[in-house]
């Protein structure tokens, strides 16, 4: 029957999902359905149409529709979970997971109805037990159920430094292991500039002061819009991973993986490396880790199981 | 001194401001410099730093930083404004050009103090008022100070056609003449489907359908929305016509330039097709219309006028 | 299984075929298989090697393998001839056809039996007889067998006008019909500079002696070169096609097209305006030709048929 | 006055030379001049005008012209020289030596002449030396006069490892100091793939063979072809160093830089990590080196020094 395109369904069409679908689309990576509830069906159509009306001036070739209807997602490749509400004033944290939490599920049961054979990619916070949550409601094999996290986390700690040596983004490399921003574990060790280990071009002090940034870097974000939170890097994040799965780039990439005794844990959607392609994660690189940092990872791996406790 | 990078600063740093400031970085054409009102300032940071934490992954390498403070625009090879209010319930059209042009002049006396060699792109709207408001204020010669909307109005004219006749977008060409939306004049006879007449393609009753679609197309996405207007295509328009000038490509492109004697008129600015270039507006190009294209483009002139006298 | 890659074979390591191979991989449209016959294997998997080696420089993601053995192609979603020998002194046309005729026989037998479900696009020349001897060989559907020249002789045509007129290559389109090089019937009354007809802009003597050089085109880069022929724009022009098909855009190109009644020819290859997308050619668009227009094309017509007959 | 184009000029129009100049053009970096001698002028014009022919499809707005003209060269903002002889049989390597060094001569005296203010990157092997000798004519700073090794070596290294781990090339990186090939110095512990050390990953009797294969990586491609060099990769090399210059990216890339008592070296050009940006060579990053490391390049050097000599 000749030759088709790929397809990526993002669920949730707030200012994440709307500009993932608008960087997908611009890499004429697949065409675009963005999923909001019935309620914001006109909103999505709306931005759908703009973004659409944006292509043949930047020469993209995609198509992107808004719907709040999940049929449209038939066939998915890839579907990309942005949906969830943020934290709002008065609201505890395990109250946070259980709404989020419930959300997952429903989105899931209707990913899965239209797309078995689908990989699921999760934004939502807090993602660790986000991501678990789909897992477990989505019944698919763990590498096609993958969370974001290091990414962006990397993507904010390259740019950092990038600002600190007054060198090109494209020469920095950065690593981190474990949870999302306060949980996250830096491997500053295996961070770069130009090849060059960081610890060689910039002091103990001034780099642990940069790691501490990036693990507030959302919040920083969040403090200083007043309103709202990051959404151009979060949605670059998520595009770079789509592009790696899409592409079968066998990328080396930081994700939320299941693991199953890598790292010496077990059950548990936590940060690692991983190979990402066209299997969704290919492949979770184990590290040695020294005693310091270990101890950092049984720490963010419990945080993160706090978390999936409330879940269920 | 070496080679320096380009500079392009954009004022108003709302949805708009930020998505071309986004999209001039991606393609990596300058530095970007997004400027807003002192009250705004944390937020205008807030939007350039979650954008520059997307260039390590997006590899794009442009610097964007966030401000209030009109010295940090200093020198800048292009300044594009789209800082402006909307017209708010129970506001009057002649109210808010008056406030819109009272922005204009005191953005334009900024513009002009850090960056006196500079060319200036508009897209505040009414913008055919506002660009001449500009001229007008800035002092600088005509081809230096330029609006935008024939970019944007044949985008959405070309995807819609594109939509039609299940067609890429690549291929969809349009053409519009005079002020922006509802007096918009269309030249069908001068737009194609690869190179094809689309007379020839699409009956005179659709195809003028779908020209009423295009002028009512910023209506039609305020209207999705439910709160606010549209950005994704207004910054990808703003983008293009950057793109023309910092790279001195001498594009074929509709801008509202100042006319003076051009399809008859004097000492008004009017969308028309121009060459865009590293001296802005290289050329106005004159076409000849017919008794009815004629006839539509006056009224449009009256209209646009008619704005004109409420800005003096 | 996941998402694969697409794959393409190139047929000819020459210069045109090897091009055609970096284009596709700098655009990550597909890895690339270049296949040459076993006295070239070694050459040619040093232009793939080198190729490889500049892959992570230029950040592109395709694997390129050179080949002799048509194994490797196995499973390609495009296959792209360029293989055959160009005519040398001495030899007579009749000559070069049969000799390029036996070629595509036994390269098209070799793909058919390694990719039955491909599609299978021509450059090798004379194109129009050589396409049609592909198409017969392979017992292919029509719309799976293209051949390319169109997109190259309007590539020509817009290189000219845009010189001519000191504008953009961008906003230049060009329109032909009929046969490659001399049998080339330009539609200049289809043919624009930012949507306004040429016609209009440049005089009908000077418009005729750019049809002409465009014409001539192919032999003006070959008296150029002294040995040898043009392939940077001939693989240009493949890859655009090769995109088309490969990202199922519906582009509105010439192509060379199999007829059964359209333009009043019958069991015929010629070059016609297509619509290219995931089936190859989607549908041949018909035109209404002047008496002039249609008299070229007749002549046109006559010169295929007369090559095709030696084929045959 | 408005804003100009960049203006880049490749010397040499062989196949590097050739592949060079589209690369640029494709990645619309500048406008190019591509020189040759006299007596290659129509060949080169027809490199020239086919690279032309193929922009209005791949959609890059660059012009490309091929001269022997020296004063169309005239204010470029960069300069490249790929010209040169290859070794042929018979020739000794000091024969070599003494034509190409006179051919920098001839070459340096005409950019001087219409670029006073330039920056020159040199191709021509022995590399080292060559670039010596272009410093010398010139009499320019030494930022401005740069030569490319590593940026190759390190290329072929990547896609050796990417190969041998099946990664995509874009999350290895490797580190060489010293001379080109032979003589080059890897610096395996600063290489890695995803960040990880690549000590971690391969055995040393497996990196020590990918090491050596990419210290014969020109000569492997040379037997393949049979006849003739690699180019492919060499161009895309000198396209990033040509980026990051013209686009002032303070990239960390390896390049041939004049030492003033780095790393213990002093009047000679040498290999060694640098920042790349605006102004050239930025900076020499001095790295600690390991005994055997410094052995190492204290045998480079000495080649180096060895056809210095015969050049002076």
């Amino acid at each position: 029957m000749g030759i088709q395109r790929r397809k990526v369904s993002v669920i949730g069409a707030g200012f994440t999902g709307a500009t993932t679908a608008l960087m997908i689309a611009q890499k004429e990576l697949a065409d675009v359905v963005l999923v909001d509830i019935p309620d914001q069906e006109q909103p999505t159509q709306g931005k759908a149409l703009d973004m659409l009306e944006a292509s043949p001036v930047q020469g993209f070739d995609s198509n992107i529709v808004g719907t709040s209807n999940y049929e449209d997602t038939e066939g998915s490749d890839l579907v990309i979970i942005t949906a969830g509400m943020a934290r709002k004033p008065g609201m505890s944290r395990d109250d946070l997971v259980a709404t989020n939490s419930k959300i997952m599920k429903s989105v899931t049961q209707q990913i899965v109805k239209y797309s078995p054979e689908t990989t699921i990619l999760v934004l939502t916070n807090p993602v660790d037990a986000m991501t678990y949550s789909v897992f477990k409601e989505s019944g698919f094999p763990k590498h096609r159920v993958i969370g974001q996290s290091g990414v962006l986390d990397t993507a904010r700690f390259r740019t950092f430094i990038s600002q600190e040596l007054n060198l090109s983004v494209k020469d920095i490399t950065g690593f981190v292991l474990g949870g999302h921003g306060d949980d996250m574990v830096p491997l500053v060790r295996y961070s770069y500039a130009g090849g060059i280990p960081l610890e060689k071009l910039i002091s103990p002090e001034r780099l642990e002061e940069i790691v501490e940034r990036t693990r507030k870097g959302g919040g920083e974000i969040v403090g200083l819009l007043g309103n709202g939170s990051a959404y151009y890097a979060p949605a670059a994040s998520l595009t770079e991973m789509a592009e790696a799965i899409l592409k079968d780039q066998r990328r080396v990439l930081p994700a939320i993986a299941y693991l199953e005794g890598e790292y010496g844990y077990k059950d548990i959607y936590l940060g690692v490396p991983t190979i990402l392609g066209g299997n969704g994660i290919e492949q979770v690189i184990e590290l040695d880790l020294t005693e310091d940092e270990k101890a950092q990872l049984d720490k963010s791996v419990e945080s993160v199981k706090h978390v999936m406790n409330v879940v269920e």
